[in-house]
């Protein structure tokens, strides 16, 4: 598959034109702002990350591979300088060792993040190939890294939507949770992805996206990236989401995934498995899309799995005019859910469509 | 069953001491403000009726039936001003018409109540009883009825509570969605009756309220009542609810209830089907509770009950700082839905508690 450079300018992350910073999209302020920002140091790079500017896991790598190489470049550029004078600048070890150093950094914005550290490992892998080779080509080298990265990312999306078109029919109905469109990944997203890929071959889909509370993705990022791409999408609060399928609207669920394990339990977005028990109560498919790389055969079930607990004033206060809810009341505010595989139709990877039983068949084309 | 006066004050709304005024709890403005308002003319009841400053059906009925008696006692103060000029003031004819008009008026701030239009018209004949009685003597009528429908609700919720409170134990994990409490009826609420009911008696429950987007009643009122009343109450958003049940730390979800049809299916605010289903899904009880009212024989199934659909700005922006979704992005905001009568384990009434087969027992009971 050939990837364009307007491929990689469809989702939230890229490279600027001159190669000096990373462009994106800072998904904070959308949908009321779309503000780009460029990014070059690494201290802008750190904060974009944790502040959320940029989220979603393989969008947070392939701003770490373009943000290595930026700060590579810039080190190479300032090592040229100093080469002018004394010492005769950054030996190959110690350019090497500055880089690490800045990876470090990055990764520590968001230490969970496992595409984050990834990306920025692999980067610097590209180094030990060739270590050494003179400073121009290193940095040339860091610079095809960081777009095979990216347009992976788009590969993998396109096959994960493509599997993922062959499941429904045009005029569908279907209902999405949270965001996994291209803001959290390149080009299609996942969970979005056959919607997307469907748009550009003519086929047309009706979506209903749930808003997904707390933090509000649905409303504010994934009925933005579907209204932008001219999909006919209507948003609803997650408590709709049953009348909607009892209406007979939905004809399939597609929603993203954090970590699929060996038995096919999968963790996504807080809700996710209230949407399964609903999609299996009313007789409707239900699949989870995401690529290879979040199947964990080392982890034998959603029990494995540990759900991260948020901060309490995400639902008592922080997106309204004043607080909505008592001042102190307890709140449980888990961020994840782990739904059961026993209610999951099918798993969509950019390996193909894995269907039950989940155990037997993701070691058949994981293991 | 004796109701005394601290009875009345558990509620949101009541009479004045000097009985010249209904003086309401403005839930509006919970949880941030607890404000009384207090209103002595039609249009000051008209407005707290028509923009929600007074909610839920009960305490809507109780609020016009207080307001009906306030109307009438200034009537007949400036009736026996008038007495002193030509014409002798007010026949009793006239006197009703006038108070007709008034009632007329107050139900038109919300045509769809039933309970308006039914407090409206128990007090209007009140009057037919004692046509040719002194005026003061009417008046005394008039305000003895309107004791007696708030005193009257006060017991029903009270059997109701009662009910309720057989079909769990101290302890248990109580889940509720939408407010079905004292804000919205009188001193004990219907589908809170138990655990309020079971908190005086020194009964721990430990209550988990969804927030019941998109007009937050469960976070606004619900965990306000709950906290002010000392009851264990943690506040979660509506796709939680699947996680706090697959945890185990639910063993009946208690809902109120606006409409029950002859078959058991139920209207109620949007997400309680949802609710039910996931209920289903986990094996907890799911009880509906409510007076006798609510059910309604003449509606053979939930497909007779017309959903509302109100503003999507409701989803879109209304409690935010800023939008929070696309302006224009399409939504379907329906306001409640109906949940069908195999996904319940039986319904509460101060009647009695209505078990499966519901067509046959609802009938034996209400018919």
């Amino acid at each position: 598959m050939t990837v364009t450079n307007e491929d990689r300018l469809k989702g939230s992350v890229h490279l600027s034109e001159d190669g000096r910073r990373v462009v994106i999209l800072d998904q904070r302020e959308l949908p009321n702002r779309r503000i780009e920002r460029e990014l070059e140091t690494k201290e802008a790079l750190f904060d974009a990350i944790q502040t959320l500017a940029v989220r979603g896991a393989p969008a947070i790598g392939i701003a770490a591979a373009y943000g290595m190489y930026v700060l590579a470049r810039r080190l190479g550029e300032s090592a040229a300088e100093e080469k002018e004078s004394a010492d005769g600048g950054l030996r190959p070890d110690a350019f090497r060792k500055r880089l690490e150093e800045d990876g470090a950094y990055l990764i520590s914005a968001r230490p969970t993040a496992v595409n984050l550290s990834w990306a920025v490992n692999r980067m610097l892998a590209v180094l030990s190939d060739r270590p050494d080779a003179p400073l121009p080509e290193r940095i040339r080298l860091l610079h095809d890294e960081a777009i095979r990265i990216h347009d992976e990312d788009i590969g993998m999306c396109r096959r994960i939507a493509e599997y993922g078109l062959s499941l429904v029919k045009p005029g569908d109905g279907i209902l999405t949770h949270c965001n996994a469109g291209p803001l959290a990944t390149s080009k299609y997203g996942t969970a979005l992805g056959p919607i997307l890929l469907g748009k550009e071959r003519g086929i047309a889909f009706r979506v209903f996206a749930d808003e997904t509370r707390p933090l509000l993705q649905g409303a504010r990022l994934t009925s933005y990236e579907l209204s932008e791409a001219g999909v006919d999408v209507t948003l609803i609060c997650d408590n709709m989401a049953s009348l909607v399928m009892k209406n007979g609207w939905i004809n399939a669920c597609f929603v993203g995934c954090d970590r699929i394990a060996a038995n096919g339990d999968f963790a996504n977005k807080i809700g996710t498995s209230g949407v399964a028990i609903l999609a299996k109560h009313y007789g409707i498919p239900f699949y989870t899309l995401g690529p290879a790389s979040t199947v964990d055969l080392n982890c034998p079930t959603g029990r494995d799995i540990r759900i991260e607990e948020r901060d309490p004033d995400e639902i008592r206060s922080m997106w309204y005019r004043e607080p909505m809810a008592p001042k102190n009341v307890k709140c449980f505010n888990p961020a994840f859910d782990v739904t059961d595989h026993a209610l999951l139709t099918a798993i969509v990877t950019d390996r193909g469509i894995v269907y039950p039983p989940f155990d037997v068949n993701l070691r058949r084309l994981f293991g």
